[in-house]
């Protein structure tokens, strides 16, 4: 058994691209009986959003909700708060004392996160130094293995680096390396086909849309600009119906014959979003079915028991930690 | 009545340098009855000594030794560490969220110790961060007055720089200004005459110097290399001897005569020095006289109540922090 760390920055409800992205691995995870920490990363968040911070606020219980309508289950898996875990603010303190500017400066994920923003000159300390807080989160743990998607990588191998590092510097073993564990579809492409599934681009299926919105939006979706008349053939590779199928509809065989079809012309796009209204609805079922039986006071408790659980797990480390660096309560 | 915050970083006893430059302000502070912090900056100290932490470790006891040997009141000021107080690891990683790469790079005080390090591009984020980890010190306890050498300015500077942008952003008054409180002496001569006083330098003496160790390090300063023959005119403005009877010498009518006959010629550096060393032994006395008082329950004790006052202090700060930034308890 391993543990397992993985979370979400609280900005929105929860949507597909999550579900197949890392949501769907939790679950297999969960089911295998890991010992899993999931975090509603509000800190980290924060470096993003520090002047929107009632936005971060009020997607915590949005998150969360989101988790356990999916089924992630309390009882087996620790969901906690960031900001409630205080151990990692003074970790992310300490391991900034050996970790270089240009150590951090050449992190492919913070160097592609800086062309995507408009920081250029002005970026924040809290923005260059996230993914020393990351390691903190993930060393906190003594996390095994990282859920993450292939971007978020370079991520695993700063905090392997900042463990090493440590180890290495205060000559014990109170870190050890954690794992990227990627999944098999690591993205899910938004109903445009022109980028992956987001909050921001206005093109992702949330896990709260009404029956009505995801309608809405399955028809919409884009499938194959040629395949303009019933009998054309048609382009399954760049159809965003037939990825989503590929990602939910479980009668492979069935698919295969439909893709098989599409190809050679004479499937309409209306009987194949038709089929994937159908398997949504059915994804959805027990999602909405979770979600109904929950009310706050759930929530205000799950979150209370896994900040607990996850504050003891980190504290046991943090101990550790201030033994080899000789920093002592009074 | 002012809050006033002032503190060391624990690298070895404290000297005399120390005593003009901090302790002896404070102790006048103190005599005024402020409400006043003083802080061992272990967490300072680390990004510099992360490599070293015994070295850090081993001397709180001896600065707090040393607070309490030359008259400062546990009962009248707050005596604490650094690292137990949790609220200073939080507010450090949210100011990091908005003071930009650029500013702190621009710091002054830090591009002077830049140039003194060999850090080069290997600058760790810990130590650039540093001037945000002591604007956290300083607005955790709504701080008034900070009591530094002017060297230190610009971290006053960064500071208020923090607290405006902090009350800006969240539309607050959690912070207010803080003010610099310049010594008359800011920096006191080495004993060589060559730079500041300073235990690297090895050009200091110390609190804790004995009679015999003293002596030699007064009787071996450095005075004016053409004052050859007691006769000889002699030159006081350079001459540490006269620079350190400008410090601790209180018959002021005395020293303006001792300066005048030097530097008309006829009297001899012995004699200076030998004044010096009574000068000193006086000042020493009452200083022994508390050290040879202190047990080590006594630090340990003076120490823990310090550390709960200051963060009780420290948590009340960070409590109206969370409430405008929306990060609650759950």
């Amino acid at each position: 058994m391993s543990i397992i760390l993985s979370g979400d920055r609280p900005t929105g409800h929860l949507h597909l691209g999550h579900y197949v992205g890392s949501l769907r691995k939790r679950l297999e995870l969960q089911e295998q009986g890991h010992e899993i920490y999931i975090m509603i990363a509000n800190i980290q968040a924060l470096t993003d959003y520090y002047d929107n911070p009632s936005k971060i606020h009020d997607n915590i219980y949005n998150v969360l909700e989101d988790y356990l309508a999916v089924g992630l289950d309390p009882n087996n898996s620790t969901l906690f708060l960031q900001s409630s875990v205080q151990a990692l603010f003074e970790m992310t303190v300490y391991f900034m004392n050996f970790v270089t500017l240009s150590r951090v400066q050449r992190n492919p994920t913070v160097k592609t996160e800086l062309k995507q923003k408009s920081f250029k000159n002005n970026i924040t300390c809290g923005f260059l130094c996230y993914p020393i807080s990351q390691a903190a989160d993930i060393l906190a743990f003594q996390t095994d293995i990282v859920p993450v998607g292939k971007d978020q990588e370079p991520m695993i191998e700063q905090a392997n680096e900042v463990a090493d590092q440590f180890n290495s510097i205060y000559g014990c073993s109170v870190f050890r390396n954690c794992q990227v564990l990627l999944g098999e579809t690591s993205k899910l492409v938004g109903i445009d086909g022109k980028a992956k599934a987001s909050k921001s681009l206005n093109n992702a299926i949330f896990l709260t849309d009404s029956n009505e919105v995801i309608k809405e939006k399955v028809y919409s979706m884009y499938t194959d600009p040629n395949h303009i008349r019933v009998q054309d053939p048609g382009n399954v590779e760049n159809n965003v119906v037939f990825q989503y199928l590929d990602a939910f509809y479980e009668d492979f065989e069935h698919l295969a014959d439909l893709k098989e079809h599409y190809r050679k012309g004479g499937l309409g796009d209306v009987a194949i979003k038709a089929l994937l209204y159908d398997v949504l609805l059915k994804f959805f079922e027990p999602i909405r079915e979770r979600r109904g039986k929950i009310n706050e006071k759930d929530l205000k408790e799950i979150l209370h028991k896994g900040n607990d659980a996850a504050n003891a797990k980190a504290f046991q480390t943090m101990k550790a930690m201030r033994e080899v660096m000789c920093v002592k309560d009074y």
